[in-house]
């Protein structure tokens, strides 16, 4: 016998229907032996609704209060869930995540998990019962109700994951699992059977909306194996797995997993930077201290004792980010900031490119053959990055996809 | 400085507007210098609704869960009122019943509070703020969330108005106090200044629908001065005090405060019962056992050896009763049930009763003069109760509000 954790979205459990539709599958899977927690997000749209009833009461909501708003979400689907699993004949029992053991920090809105008590949750799968669980909520070391920050419920999962040593995650959404490019965008994309945290954490970060960085940091770092699958079609997805299991399998490694892409960014270039030490310091400190998430970071080699600084913030960060960085310029002496909103990213990512030379020069020349310009280029051990104007993106996705022979043959 | 509860039911906060409102309210309250503890219900028709989502997902809802999802109906307004209270300068903490200390018995959706541990609510208010408490719920000893019936928001109030030793309970609500009759039916009707405790059980017990009857008793078992008034118009409401503190003042007693009327009960009559030690027991211990709610008892003195017993219980469970009665008639030997659900009780209450004879005949020459039948009769030391037919129901109160000279002159 063996312990599943299935966490469900807010679109899985959108309506009477679909909770329903869910209790089948967990009593499905009860029945078939394991023991089985589930995680669930809120329906539908209530954190949206939530979210704006808050602001017609406030125009800065305070953040404990949001916090305490927010969970009522989970509260009412995983309440619904639980009846519909007994209604089906399971036992079932709810847990906030409090009452699940969920340690965090007191940081509100988007609080770190310092540790899982989950003892109430073991006792509930000893006496028989599928537990479900509150996603995106935790309870703060100063006793108040916190929310882990977006993709939330998806951290949840992975915790319970690890604290329970369960054999397996489950991702379920409304996608089939974790394709070669976005499927909108590239008709012929193919679902992966599976990928490696590190290419998951990667088109995690460039792009890949499937499941959320965080969630995938955590997998790895406690090494849960997470299935990422669909709650429409039930029907198998795609596997995260530790690296060493993929390479261990002795299949060949696909040189490109995939070709992500994140038109969310706006570009910002500071010109005629003085090239001496700690000028990218004091700047960065500067946009850090005022929370401005910045991605992508792209300096050139000096000319003349001169750089051009560039990097990648969110479009919503990016008023905040001129204002910072302007105050900054007399300090450190630059020429000037330009920005630019209208870029995207494309990336590809995959853990063969390790061991294959010229993938990136087959990128750049396959973009160049687009007629595509790259304004700026980052890479790492397994993935390359161009940032091109938004207008381009989606044809430099198909052109790479295409290129790479990632689609159906 | 006092420290004053303010409770709000679920039409003062069901919309944003109506927070906004509350929470200027309870901002002017805390500036002119009192602590102010709030007590809210869920928004407008929110449990309602979530009521009716339980029973699209389960044909009989789980109570621990039902408890778990009503319970998201405070969480949603009390985060969006302490935002609203923030928005106007003040700082304010929201607090679930657990938070609160509201520690209840294990009975799900009917739950007794045992015990209130108010420190975190004390440690809000010696910092300043306001501590916004979720009515109607609380902890189990078993740790699990529970909910306390039917107005429980009124119960939460105060108790914690007990607890902290407040020098006031406000009921703030969608009428302007306790009126002498139903408005809707009595135009003529008055609001009372103030009522004793043992009025306003009496009231609450036979109709009148502004306060929940277990809140009155517990603030009668616990000396607590409640007021009660609209959040509407924000108008001094009806002071229900000790029966003291009304006879202290010397005041003249009114010899009835009010005409209260309820038709949500039905009439069982069982005949010819044999006259002897035990049949009532067994009968309404049968009823019991079933959780049948049996109201107003009467049993009139034999006659040759037999007597007819007859009582009222809610119509929702009437014909439950008839089940469980059919199945002792013949063990008990009484002759056959009767019921009649087209029935209506009219009660007036008044502590001037004790020391005034010929009201209870007053009230039955009314009746009379009216053509009014009276099919049952039952007192207590300040009230009189008539069933009568519920078509006469509306007439007997306006009939009985004129003969006690109650309206407005």
């Amino acid at each position: 016998m063996a312990l599943v954790v299935q966490k469900f979205g807010g679109t899985s459990v959108a309506d009477p229907d679909r909770i329903r539709a869910v209790a089948e599958h967990v009593v499905a899977t009860r029945r078939r032996g394991d023991d089985v927690v589930v995680v669930v997000s809120a329906m539908g749209k209530t954190t949206d609704d939530l979210v704006r009833l808050a602001h017609e009461v406030s125009a800065a909501p305070a953040d404990r209060e949001m916090d305490m708003l927010l969970t009522a979400g989970e509260r009412i689907s995983m309440a619904l869930l639980c009846m519909a699993i007994i209604e089906q004949g399971e036992p079932a029992v709810s847990f906030t995540g409090s009452q699940a053991g969920i340690l965090t920090d007191t940081t509100h809105t988007k609080a770190k998990i310092l540790d899982v008590r989950a003892d109430r949750l073991r006792e509930a799968l000893a006496a028989g019962s599928v537990a479900v669980v509150a996603g995106f909520q935790g309870v703060s070391t100063a006793s108040d109700v916190t929310t882990l920050g977006r993709g939330g419920s998806d951290t949840t999962a992975v915790a319970l994951a690890a604290a329970l040593e369960a054999s397996a995650c489950e991702i379920y959404t409304d996608v089939t699992g974790v394709f070669t490019a976005d499927p909108r965008v590239v008709p012929e994309a193919r679902r992966l059977p599976r990928v490696s945290f590190d290419e998951m954490l990667e088109m995690a970060a460039t792009g890949g909306r499937v499941l959320a960085l965080r969630s995938v940091e955590f997998a790895r770092n406690h090494g849960v194996r997470v299935h990422v699958r669909s709650s429409f079609t039930w029907e198998p997805g795609t596997w995260v797995v530790p690296d060493e299991e993929l390479e261990v399998e002795g299949m060949e490694q696909a040189i490109i997993s995939g070709v992500t892409h994140d038109t969310s960014e706006a570009k910002v270039t500071i010109a005629r930077v003085p090239d001496r030490p700690g000028v990218a310091a004091r700047l960065f400190r500067a946009l850090a201290d005022d929370a401005v998430n910045v991605d992508m970071i792209v300096q050139n080699v000096s000319t003349e004792g001169h750089t051009d600084i560039s990097f990648t913030v969110p479009h919503a960060d990016l008023t905040r980010t001129l204002t910072v960085v302007e105050a900054q310029l007399g300090g450190i002496g630059a020429a000037g900031i330009t920005h630019d909103a209208d870029v995207g990213r494309v990336s590809i990512v995959g853990a063969g490119m390790k061991s294959n030379p010229g993938v990136a020069a087959t990128m750049f020349e396959t973009l160049a053959a687009e007629g595509i310009n790259i304004e700026m280029i980052s890479t790492s051990t397994i993935r390359v990055s161009c940032v091109v104007a938004e207008a381009d993106v989606q044809r430099a996705v198909v052109a790479l996809h295409r290129a790479f022979d990632l689609g159906t043959s």
